[in-house]
């Protein structure tokens, strides 16, 4: 066995927003900010759907930015009176919420006379010693200040400034998966043996999922973790398992 | 004015899998869930995403269940190693988990002889007290106990279970919903008048959404609540703003 490595540091994720509570809007962030942060090594270890209430959302971001290493939050940094994720991450820290110079002067050059109004000018208000998450595809930025990163809800919106933020964030090791499916082997039949390698491989994550398609049901069974190499061995010995059963294992994941 | 109404139940969901947090499965039952549940008057105003770790399933379990009318878990209930909710949930409520007898005898009557392996048994054992919810379409039920709802996290399994479960779930007023839409008009040009409306329906959650599509980008209003013709009036006043502002207000949600 090699030295222990460092464990990866960690994030957390607060969804802002009652439209996606309500079931208006399905919620695209979670996943996207999933996947590139398992690449990045940063894991998505948990996640919070909110809504607009500042109690709520200044006690959620005080809680989760002691327990992680990274908070990210998506949506309520528009102009309208539903929008008060900044100014809540302003009390979350204790400091002022005020304009900041760059942001608005940024804002104000980017609109005609007369338009950067009192509803745009909020957008450039942020807690003070607030870092500029900046785009080419919105006007206003995002923002970071500690571990706590503020990006908007849209998700094309969302997803650049993650890109403008990720050369920033501290890695580490990439989260890596490798995967096994088949079908004719119940998720029942296979427990046991799964149990046994998931036992010789600690440090991996084995997850059971059973899939359902037109073309028959089966289970996938997935390992992840940041050791490539173990990995491959678990999903060999998954694959010897399925054989075993009776089943007829495909390498990877079922197509959709 | 009339008198004041009861307030609604409140209801929080508790994703639980790792297989969502890493970004490989896309959760479905938030969005589900939310409408249900904002039908019976029961709004969804909260949902944690967490993985497979006994701590935090508990801890999870115990801090919401002091502070919402109904919980809803949703995952972690199948044969598998990493399928741990249940114990979970008797560990959180300081509870023996132990065969259901109920449980066990449909399911060792539904399997074939020498079937009913120890892994399907695990899926018969249940904190002490669990309330079956049975569906015809899962073998496994899920259960309650308490204020707690612990169901499947294959989407239809759990929308079977749902609606098993809703009869028995005590109903507040639906939430509604009234909408309009127009192009032309940025959020950040209707968001004062929007806010001066906001003010004058305390009651309600008005949103602001704006949409990008290919036939032109705009700004979407949606006024919710337990009261449909304050919704009404409320929507009445977004469209007569729009129209104000330039805009030619389209009543409901725009297309997909």
């Amino acid at each position: 066995m090699s030295e222990p490595e460092p464990a990866n540091p960690t994030a957390c994720l607060i969804v802002i927003g009652n439209e996606v509570l309500s079931g208006r809007t399905q919620d695209a962030n979670l996943r996207h900010l999933a996947v590139r942060l398992g690449a990045l090594g940063i894991p998505l270890r948990e996640a919070r759907v909110i809504p607009d209430v500042p109690d709520v959302i200044v006690r959620t971001v005080n809680e989760v930015r002691a327990a992680f290493d990274h908070v990210f939050t998506t949506g309520g940094i528009g102009p309208t009176h539903d929008d008060i994720t900044s100014e809540c991450i302003a009390a979350a820290f204790g400091v002022p919420w005020e304009p900041h110079a760059e942001a608005w002067a940024k804002m104000a050059a980017a609109y005609q006379p007369g338009e950067f109004n009192a509803a745009r000018q909020r957008m450039a208000t942020m807690p003070r010693g607030a870092r500029l998450i900046e785009t080419t595809i919105s006007i206003a930025p995002g923002f970071s200040i500690g571990n706590v990163h503020v990006m908007a809800g849209v998700p094309r919106v969302m997803q650049a400034q993650f890109e403008s933020l990720a050369p920033h964030l501290g890695r580490g090791r990439p989260v890596i998966s490798r995967a096994v499916h088949t079908r004719g082997v119940p998720e029942g039949r296979i427990a046991e043996g799964l149990a046994a390698i998931q036992a010789r491989y600690p440090a991996l994550d084995l997850g059971s999922y059973p899939y359902y398609r037109t073309h028959g049901n089966g289970v996938a069974i997935v390992a992840k973790g940041t050791d490539a190499a173990a990995a491959e061995r678990a999903i060999a010995e998954v694959t010897a398992l399925m054989r075993d059963l009776g089943g007829e294992p495909v390498a990877g994941e079922p197509a959709e």
